[in-house]
């Protein structure tokens, strides 16, 4: 996006003057009409929403389902040999929400078909305040160039007041037609390509939600981890999940490596698997 | 919507004479042309249902589920220690036909099986009456334009008669332009965000009746009202629920709290749930 | 419509002259093309159907089920009471075809099951037919403003054969543009609103025939009248079927009456029911 | 289709030259672009076969089932006292190629359920095909109009090249807009309204062999003629269905008939009914 | 589609100075716009994928399945008699990825039931990739005209500043609408027809795929080479199967022709099977 921006920039400085495209009368029409139209159509607290939820989902793009695995698998096994307690203190220090707070109705001992039941309720709610932060942003896009086009008529029938200058009548119609160019700018180069990043982003955050949920509900049944693990191979994409199994057909799984993961795991949560193996390696 | 219109009106100011911006057969051509249009294609009483729909909806917009269940929960625990004739005088009172309606058929001795399907009945035809509301509403978004265009498109054939004259069609343009203007605004500042909005609040709207029927079945079943409590605590989202809960974990429930809540729940009913708390604590 | 044909020629009244907007080879381009296109579309015979279906909706566009109900229950009685063939005159001066046909049916001794089959497949086929008619029209709606860009642009290219004149060139473009005029109107004005219109009223033409044949089989089952009486009501929106039981709960069922209505039921045929009831009772 | 173009064609004499909307180069952008465009998209195969499927559709488009269902049963009575040999070499000279396939196979002696099958295989095949062969032409009315405005922007810049020179300039505008009238007339005036139309005679050209497919069985299976008649009434729309059966009524089937329509019925195969019948009353 | 550029070339050189067209700026403009708000959408690795996966599938789109059925039957018939070791070696030269792996994992002795659900799992995540690449391909048709009208609008803010000097006006024009002519030709004669065409090839690969699947469960279930034909057969189109039935019918299966397939099978991997026929009928 920024190099978008940069290319249509680059074109307007290398023909003419960029005071000639700033206006501050355009801008307040086009943002000021996107953003109180939207307002009324949802509400204040549903727009700041959807953008926050952008701009986490973007802080967080970097999904590796992999890394995911190997965690909970070191979990698993830690909960499996020392009980539940033992890890109490680490869960305070997951990131993600949806997964502290299974782990939370893990400790306080509630009963499986309830947790199935709270974890889907949280998982469908995720997903509809997701759709919604979604349709917000393309709803943006949609009166984007609606209000560009509304500025501009406003400006060519204050231009034609003065229509016996022709000189005039130039820069006139020039500032009326500002409006428009941002109108769709931001229509095409923000609002929509952005409502489209979230609704990708959405799908990968529901993706590994549904493989945290599944591990949860592996570790209540008290299943073995190798089974959990398996369970959670099954979110993966089958490439990713080939260079997994590949990997550990050739280094076997061993305490070790567990302990090692253990002693860091907290910085590898948001790292990729490849970075996480060349740690270890390399450690 | 107001914030808007200032904008858009700031933006003339700023810039000329707002007197260029009214035009009374502009505006005729326009909303009269979209009403007797939307008058052919639905009709009269339901165009007017869809205005009345909207403006009822948006006064009631501040929708509290947790303050009805609390006061359903107060009455369904009056029920079962007076019965049902103890609160006949109180149905009066409340608000929502169709939870007062719901209790009159209760009083009047109706069968769960008929109770059930009628009340079925008056949701769907509720939600279908909503809907079309919301698509009447579109739909004079969808005629804004075209009729904008159609008083352009004469405007500028009149002007065209004058061409010899250079000053005037500037200014016969602008007045052509206008209707240009008019059907845009009312199609993107008014029609087509009411028409969300009255779409986002009739979901909510719905929602919130689907839980009184809920409720009133379970207090014709005669079951406890902390099983009635459970079931309208499903509709709910997760982050209201997760509040509610934790409060009655901290406060459990007690005959005292119940009957201050009874002395004033007429002023409750479209209260917020916190206001409700706050109230009672203070109280 | 009338009333927004009348505000558009208002508009053009108040500011010019009328035979400016008058042209018959625009009128001819835009109606000669959509009506020779939706015949290769469709086919002449279904585009005549369309409009019949149109009209004869328009001309029965006031359905009140009650008055049906009414006089399905009269009859119903003295069927039951003098069997099928006392009402074979009668059934002649029925208006609605399905009704009619499917009276027929059951005095030429037609099997139940036969019965319901034949009632459905015609309930089927005029859906079909309905649901193509909107089809119809819509797609004329579609096709006008084409037809008024097909001909504006003609106009304009042989307008610029004079461009050294500017005078004319006035009058040429302002000719262009009335098929722009007369496209746009025609489809926002006309065809889209009427297609709208016919899709509503066949909603409602297909309820009433879905009640009807409820009747008819209820009749053939030699039900109680008060059983059919109870499954049509199903077929109302819940406010009139209110308002309906509340005028039996006190005005209860007599003999009487339902001779009364016997003596004038061809009359009321097309009535609302609030006429029928009101006729009663002065009469 | 023929009437609009002499609609067009005559407005267009009627104001001006003909000459002047006659451009080779305006018509080789609009089809060329369009043709090679729709080749990338699809293939050279798929486009000639929507083409060919839209001729031979149209000069069959009078299909009257009930033609088929009486020759139908004349074969079936046939085939029944006579045996399948008996109708070997008749076979060869019906022009439905599904018809003549299915009596091949039964000719062979196929079983029942390979027979099902393979019928079944076709019917979905011809309907895929038919679906696509509808979807290219509405392809091609999609690019029409884009290749008319290519067309247009690059007369446009060749124009303003001789911008000082204004009456070249009208002319220059003039071709410009040539391609744009071509590409709106051969998309709303060719290309959709001829999607339109094979997507209608598809659905028509689809029942019928439903209707053949259903004979087909029923004559494997060696039910009685009689049975397999009415099977095959199920296809009718009701209003014929109810033609067909009123006239049995009168004129109950003879042997004598049967052999009359045995001696032309290769005439008959696409005759109306109507035709049919006339022809056998009077031969 | 080189056919469609050649025309509109030709179309330019005839009327004019083919430098007229060309502009980088215009060109940066519309194409750095589409890619970066492409890769802001999705993201570079979808994008490159996208068209990586167009080419591989230009490259391939001659698939004829009867070629792959003849080879099959002849690994089948091999593998019956000789044991799945004799092919351990040719397997490495099989070039579709999928058939390979398919056939690795036969070798390695994957169960019937591990391998299904992993060439499922394959199947679905191919078609979800090939659907993206498909919608990558349409939202770069959608972003192009949109990015041309962006830098036109600029063009003409940048040329409305010159307005006292008419003939640079016309060039200015003339330059601010080439970026909407790209716009428009990247999207009409580029991205949509690609998208189109790529979605097309995806469906047959897939289909080849489920082919493949098909042959390589019957093969682990030891079924009849034989039976593994006939299912193999249903996925090709009646036409080409009745073709492909008739051939056997006449030239009944030797050993000897399978081992001149097996001989040359590498190279007849991407032949049509026409071919093969011809080349196996001289050789």
């Amino acid at each position: 996006m920024i190099a978008a921006f940069l290319l249509v920039l680059s074109a307007i400085v290398f023909q003419g003057d960029l005071g000639l495209f700033i206006s501050v009368s355009s801008f307040l029409i086009v943002i000021g009409g996107v953003l109180s139209v939207t307002v009324v159509n949802y509400s204040l607290g549903e727009l700041k929403n959807a953008w926050v939820s952008l701009f986490e989902n973007l802080k967080n793009s970097e999904i590796d389902l992999r890394t995911d695995i190997e965690l909970m698998n070191m979990f698993a096994r830690k909960v499996r040999r020392e009980g539940m307690l033992a890890v109490e203190e680490d869960i305070q220090n997951i990131e993600d929400s949806f997964l502290r707070n299974g782990f939370m109705f893990v400790l306080d001992g509630m009963q499986k078909d309830t947790l199935n039941s709270i974890l889907n309720d949280q998982l469908e709610n995720t997903e509809r305040t997701m759709e919604k932060s979604v349709r917000i942003l393309a709803s943006m896009a949609d009166y984007s160039p609606a209000f560009g086009m509304i500025g501009t008529v406003i400006g060519l029938i204050l231009m034609l007041q003065n229509i016996q200058d022709p000189e005039s009548l130039g820069i006139g119609l020039a500032i009326a037609l500002l409006t428009t160019l941002y109108g769709t700018i931001f229509a095409n180069m923000i609002f929509l390509p952005l409502s489209g990043k979230l609704d990708n982003l959405s799908e990968k955050h529901i993706t590994k939600r549904q493989m945290y949920k599944a591990a949860i509900i592996s570790i209540v049944d008290e299943e073995n981890p190798r089974i959990m693990e398996n369970k959670m191979l099954n979110f993966l994409p089958p490439s990713e999940r080939a260079e997994y199994m590949a990997y550990f057909d050739k280094n076997s799984f061993d305490k070790n490596r567990e302990e090692k993961i253990y002693e860091k795991w907290k910085n590898y949560q948001n790292k990729s698997w490849q970075n996480l193996v060349a740690d270890l390696a390399t450690g």
